[in-house]
């Protein structure tokens, strides 16, 4: 099994600390050391940092967790290889375009007998069950709105119907971003946190650090950061129940249509 | 205008000495200082790092001159700004998947009155004339093979076509690379130059720096190393004539069809 951590900001926002304490899940406190990666969507742009060694050791982990990279969407994945070798094309995020935007996703858990068909236009590079959920999900949506992407709840109603789908054939934990919306289906595991003003300070589970958030973010900033397993020990964590589907919007989950 | 640099090898190598005279062109020796990008592609995944500073101050450059990446294929890219803002949306390498392939696209030079229908299968994320260029490449390319990839030479043979239409819009010098071949464009600079054995020592033109090849190489490598300008100062470098396309492949270039 994987980890997933997620970001959704209503400000550009640094996920230094939270990345801090979910790195150390990759071969250190915990034994996801088969790769990890992040993507940060930067107005429209997204950048992606993939790297096939565990996230606790990896050079490029260590540019992260101390180069700020401020963004409204962030997708982290720490990888438990079940499908796939370890290998960089089967390391998530994975990223695609449709209707002119970046897509990016990560899952957590395992499909059995997932077999959708490989002549869409979204196609797997890698072996992972995960990509080729990746890509399906996409077909499904390029093909219910092949010209321009549908409102919020339309997208988030659609999505809702694909995921069920795709989850019958297994543990389908998910986020997945356009850089505007954060997507976050569990199937087991997945809890969020809403930080917003009063702001305080927060403890990680998995490393001894704290930061105190009222002196690093303004009184209408709202984050949400959502997490496999809570990363603080001293906030509220919401457990999702399992099926659920969740599009968070500017630092809160838009309301349930 | 910007600067390009790729590399094509039978063996996967490290491209820190290239960059280190390379980057020095992004905001120290030149002026290409609005952002830089560089693509790796190891069997079949793909590795692309984005920053929207410059690359002679960028740690993102940093760490990719200190992590030695070894890759079959790379493309990498400093920008300096004509169309679209600086951005993380607009910085090269673009990266799509195509028949279950990353492509990876860089342009150097201009072009006036491009406006390719929109509504294709591939859309732009930003605002440049080269993304615009590269859907528009793929948009081609998949309608002529929508199924899959054609042979090495068809695909080549197509390229040269679909790169001529552009090219009449202004400067269209490129790299391209589905992670097997690296395809470069000219229009107007663009030169190589073929490691293989005997190595010798090469000396940078942007950095009192050398390397001698014979000491990091086996005898069977071969490395063809593609960019805007000659990079050493004591190799042969081929220039390439305007309107040529060539294919490189395990570190020559195919023959011309």
């Amino acid at each position: 099994m994987c980890q997933l951590l997620g970001m959704n900001c209503n400000t550009p926002t640094d996920i230094c600390f939270s990345f801090e304490g979910f790195r150390a899940r990759g071969g250190r406190t915990d034994q996801h050391s088969d790769g990890w990666g992040i993507a940060f969507f930067e107005a429209g742009g997204s950048r992606l940092f993939l790297d096939d060694r565990a996230s606790a050791d990896s050079p490029i982990a260590d540019l992260v967790r101390r180069y700020p990279i401020r963004s409204l969407n962030v997708i982290a994945h720490i990888r438990k290889a079940t499908h796939g070798l370890v290998a960089l094309r089967n390391t998530h995020p994975f990223q695609r375009e449709l209707w002119g935007r970046y897509w990016v996703f990560a899952h957590n858990g395992e499909l059995q007998d997932f077999v959708p068909t490989s002549d869409g236009r979204f196609r797997p590079v890698g072996d992972t069950d995960s990509e080729a959920a990746f890509c399906h999900l996409l077909n499904q949506l390029q093909t219910a709105f092949p010209a321009a992407p549908p409102s919020s709840v339309a997208l988030l109603q659609h999505l809702r119907e694909i995921s069920r789908e795709i989850a019958r054939h297994g543990m389908f934990n998910f986020l997945l971003s356009d850089g505007e919306l954060l997507f976050a289906h569990c199937a087991s595991d997945l809890h969020y946190t809403l930080r917003r003003a009063p702001f305080t300070s927060a403890h990680l589970i998995d490393e001894d650090v704290s930061v105190d958030f009222s002196e690093l973010t303004g009184s209408d900033d709202r984050v949400a950061v959502i997490a496999t397993q809570p990363l603080t020990d001293n906030e509220a964590w919401t457990r999702m129940a399992a099926g659920e589907l969740l599009a968070f919007h500017q630092g809160r989950p838009l309301a349930r249509s």
